[in-house]
């Protein structure tokens, strides 16, 4: 492979900074105005930016919603679960990914609340790619989930009779039930009812050792 | 008051008749669409109608919205609420609310579904006359549930300790992540899933004699 130079090299990571900083904006305004508000003309205007330049950038609306949803991801991942990454895999972990989940939507990392909650209501009758990377996205948030418990039943920290995927189920309707509130009352007091909710459900469902974990936690 | 003639009335009941027709099409395009998605344009391609004249029904997009709104109200009471008018008040009733709630969503009364999770994700960060109806009509829905709960409570059907704010916030974060994912899975087992939490819930926190009235039923 040939060596870079100095000044592509430059050029390169510049327009991978600028393209980071418009895909920052971009996701805050999807998750208010949705995806299907995020013009590239709007997006221009808002970033004093050239139309054409961002064509150069994304080529098309659909690939800046590709985009769009990718950076959200990646945001999702590094504030939820890379702050996970020193809990002890298993109950502890899984009510960690559900709690990080929680704090993210209550502290508004993302302008709208939930971008995914957002994403998916908007998205869900409209076939295509962006609602294909949606449906991907989100399925495997409950993947992750979904192993963490399994994995919790395997090191007896859940009951046997548990069923990972109705505990996954119940954790992901308290958390978007509590971000469809907040994002009308502005009562924070639903993060409280949801995470009484979420715990309450896994102590219940929990071993005398899961318990344990959960209580010195 | 003077008397109308059968001219008059037969024209108001034919225009009444025709700003049905309109509001029910306008509802299921939301339902899919969103109501940003409804445009006076593409309502008037869809129903081969003339701009002009939908105009004259509904003067702007916005009171277009606000009238599908408050028709989707309508058609959410006549096919969950009016349901129930034969069910024992009490625990009895809130269960039957929340089953009918969730068979209109099952049934798809609304294309696209939850026509108000749709449109709650839509308008959340929308401020304006759109967002407060919508806010109207969600909180309403809580609050004919709340007041079965407490109801429930009274009757000595649910135990002292039962917050029917806390019951309720479960009951419709079952339903709401039901509707989530069958839009993107079709996948009708989340509705037994849902079923299923919500009866288990209310079982928990019934008495004898509220137990009774569920298991027989």
């Amino acid at each position: 492979m040939k060596e870079m130079d100095d000044n592509t090299r430059r050029k390169i990571l510049k327009g991978e900074k600028t393209r980071r900083g418009i895909l920052e904006r971009a996701v805050n305004i999807a998750s208010v105005e949705g995806l299907n508000g995020l013009t590239i003309g709007k997006l221009a205007d808002d970033l004093s930016l050239s139309k054409s330049g961002l064509y150069a950038h994304f080529g098309s609306k659909e690939e800046l919603q590709m985009s769009t949803v990718r950076h959200a991801r990646e945001i999702f991942y590094s504030s939820v679960i890379a702050r996970t990454e020193d809990i002890d895999d298993g109950i502890l972990k899984l009510y960690a990914l559900a709690s990080e989940w929680m704090d993210q939507i209550a502290d508004e990392v993302f302008d709208g609340g939930s971008f995914f909650a957002a994403v998916c209501a908007e998205f869900d009758d409209r076939p295509g790619r962006v609602r294909d990377l949606i449906e991907e996205v989100t399925g495997k948030w409950s993947a992750v989930l979904e192993k963490e418990a399994r994995l919790a039943v395997r090191l007896s920290e859940l009951k046997k009779s548990t069923t990972p995927r109705k505990l996954v189920f119940r954790i992901q309707a308290f958390v978007y039930e509590a971000n469809r509130r907040f994002r009308f009352n502005r009562n924070d007091e639903v993060f409280a009812i949801a995470g009484e909710a979420i715990l309450e459900y896994m102590i219940r469902n929990a071993t005398e050792l899961g318990r344990k974990a959960l209580n010195e936690n």
